[in-house]
């Protein structure tokens, strides 16, 4: 089946691929595996932050009004009349010229309203009193109760990521489980005769398959589970029947070659004969014109090319923001940046054009240079590079110098 | 035990703890579970990418020397004389006028120099025979043998992190296992008698733990496997036996809370009691000067704070680089940015200061703001940022407009 297909802008292939994206479904999460996931609830504080005023030090707690006229010369005096440790509590009301040891986080007792810190105390040798050198305002070295979050307040809205600072918060306020958004499971299967797997023998006009852990890799990063489906004969009957078997059995169906224009090109048909409504077939990029996305039965399938730079961009551009919306993400796209472009870069091309690039901040500005050799079907520069620059079409090259788009789908590396 | 401490910069602490870092140990990983992991040995090229010459378009494989004089009036015309599937070979010759049916991937025949995209042929009505109207250059719409990567060549350095691309390369090459670096387990303890579980209800005086699970998400986002050790009241022999426990199961302890100097702080004491050598337990930043780092037996100890904020920051800036460069990573410290602040942040203080922040892109450039209420102990603020802002130290805020570091931690947000 060989027909001539359409390239459509990829924001227009972007724009039909969300419209069609399925809503996120939803499930609890305890706490300790809720890390990554995405809220399906907002996070409301469930009591005020800090509960109570509290030492912001360890030192005294004391009535600010009995320092009122303290200086280096009339020092004011207080006697130490208990101890409240963190976690601990006491009833009794503070009198004047009278303090309490207390221990940093502990609650204030009543009557007291700020708290002189150890160095801030000039003790006696018995440590039952010590004096001070200076006035203390009120609440001075005190956290008031609710200073930092309000009871009832929505501090995280749904759609969220989970990150250590949410779980922090989730905590504070006894989440011990919380909504999140389920994670879509995806089918990734690898089609070609010409693949074999990674631990069998090369044999003349064989390639291994790297399309698939590749794939399974890229879900891995964003934390979409899959499940692999393994590698597939250019077989038209038998492709249909194991891409029909992996629909049924996951949320999303990824499968790798088998989607450009020649005799073994079997994605068209099996669309066909799953009755799916396809969604674009081609795509005004480079790599990955030949990106095809449809839905059969309310289901996402990708078929993405089965050259690995291309597979990656196609995934990176169309799989990556479907998935992570459908796992409930407000914030699905890859981060961007803008960066310059360390070399000259003079290859037109009247399609946009997601370069495989090394990106980094030379400590003055954030720079960009191509991660080499760059076909679809380059794999070296893939396993070069950290992220894609993003060039818009057009009939001239880019010169050194100057600032380019920069997405950068993973972070995965930190700084030497 | 109170004991004044002298607090040293950031970067010396760091220094310190860094030249005691063991030594990562290796292991073998399975491919499927290699991502992420940081890479023991180098990725070595087992032989060509690609492997032969091989068609980078579906088309006709041809002898290009049969095309010399042609165009669009002297059309060069070709026999079909056989097809090569991908995955398939092709041992004849080709001869003169000679041309066979190639699909990408496939390895061209021998005598072949050049292949004929389909829409550059045109095919008489039995597909039998074609023509091109124009002369093809020796290799055109070939992808030659070792383009991409040679036999032999180092593609990726030990210590480089497992992406995606790498995966891809990895199984190109074969590699169904890979040497990399094992991944310490960390031993996480929360102390304090205020603190109570997720899932136990509060009374007066008594929080919940919040560090405990924060750390075990950081942990979890930068891959590093941890066992949680519960919560621990202020008892200085239970919590040494902990302390001692842990350190005998786990490669790293991390414990939160009881690291200041108040009447509970029980975390030199037990230093002294391990024979442990400490590196540091005071650093000039705000939050997180309380911060501890040990080495006993060989393997490191962290005090954190208890304020949640003070205990994020001494993560990130402290145990993140230690963990990593134990993982094996040549790049453990947070990634780096610019940007333009967005507010004024008049605070002074003579210590280096680490924000809780809220980075972006405004399409323009990159730009940050405070997260909102910033003491050591918030954790509001930490639930919003997703990025510190590094302040040095000094007498002066930050006017808005000025340029900034910011690290950043975690990348779960992308882009909306």
């Amino acid at each position: 089946m060989v027909d001539i297909r359409r390239p459509i802008p990829v924001s227009e292939a972007i724009g039909r691929l969300m419209a069609h994206v399925p809503a996120p479904r939803v499930e609890t999460a305890a706490l300790a595996d809720s890390f990554g996931r995405v809220l399906a609830e907002p996070v409301v504080a469930r009591g005020d932050v800090p509960p109570f005023h509290r030492a912001a030090y360890d030192g005294y707690a004391i009535r600010s009004e009995d320092t009122e006229s303290a200086d280096e010369r009339n020092r004011a005096s207080f006697r130490v009349v208990g101890r409240i440790a963190a976690g601990e509590t006491r009833d009794r009301e503070l009198g004047p010229g009278e303090a309490v040891r207390i221990m940093t986080g502990a609650p204030l007792p009543p009557g007291a309203d700020a708290v002189v810190m150890l160095e801030q105390a000039v003790r006696d040798a018995d440590g039952r009193s010590f004096a001070v050198r200076k006035a203390f305002r009120a609440w001075e070295n005190v956290s008031l109760r609710g200073e930092d979050v309000r009871e009832g307040e929505t501090v995280v809205e749904p759609g969220s990521v989970i990150h250590p600072g949410v779980v922090a918060l989730l905590a504070t306020f006894g989440y011990a489980h919380v909504r999140v958004a389920k994670r879509p499971v995806v089918g990734v299967i690898a089609t070609g005769s010409e693949l074999v797997g990674v631990d069998e023998p090369l044999a003349p006009g064989k390639i291994r398959d790297s399309n698939g852990p590749m794939i399974m890799a890229q879900l891995a990063r964003i934390g979409i589970p899959s499940r692999s489906y393994g590698i597939m004969r250019d077989d038209p009957d038998r492709c249909f029947e194991l891409v029909r078997r992996a629909l049924s059995e996951t949320d999303c169906v990824i499968t790798t070659g088998g989607a450009s224009v020649g005799d073994f090109d079997w994605l068209p048909a099996i669309c066909e004969r799953l009755g799916a409504k396809v969604l674009f077939n081609k795509v005004a990029m480079r790599p990955g014109s030949v990106t095809t996305a449809a839905v059969a039965d309310g289901k996402l399938l990708f078929g993405l090319s089965g050259n690995p730079s291309a597979c990656y961009v196609g995934f990176e551009i169309f799989a990556r923001p479907a998935l992570l919306r459908m796992a409930g993400s407000r914030k699905p796209y890859p981060a961007y940046a803008r960066a310059e472009l360390a070399e000259d870069y003079p290859k037109a091309n009247p399609f946009t054009r997601f370069v495989r690039a090394v990106y980094r901040h030379d400590g003055h500005r954030p720079v960009v240079a191509p991660a080499g050799f760059d076909k679809s079907n380059a794999v070296g520069s893939l396993a070069r590079s950290n992220a894609l620059m993003a060039l818009p079409g057009g009939t001239r090259g880019f010169g050194k110098g100057t600032e380019v788009d920069v997405l950068l789908p993973g972070a995965e590396d930190g700084e030497a």
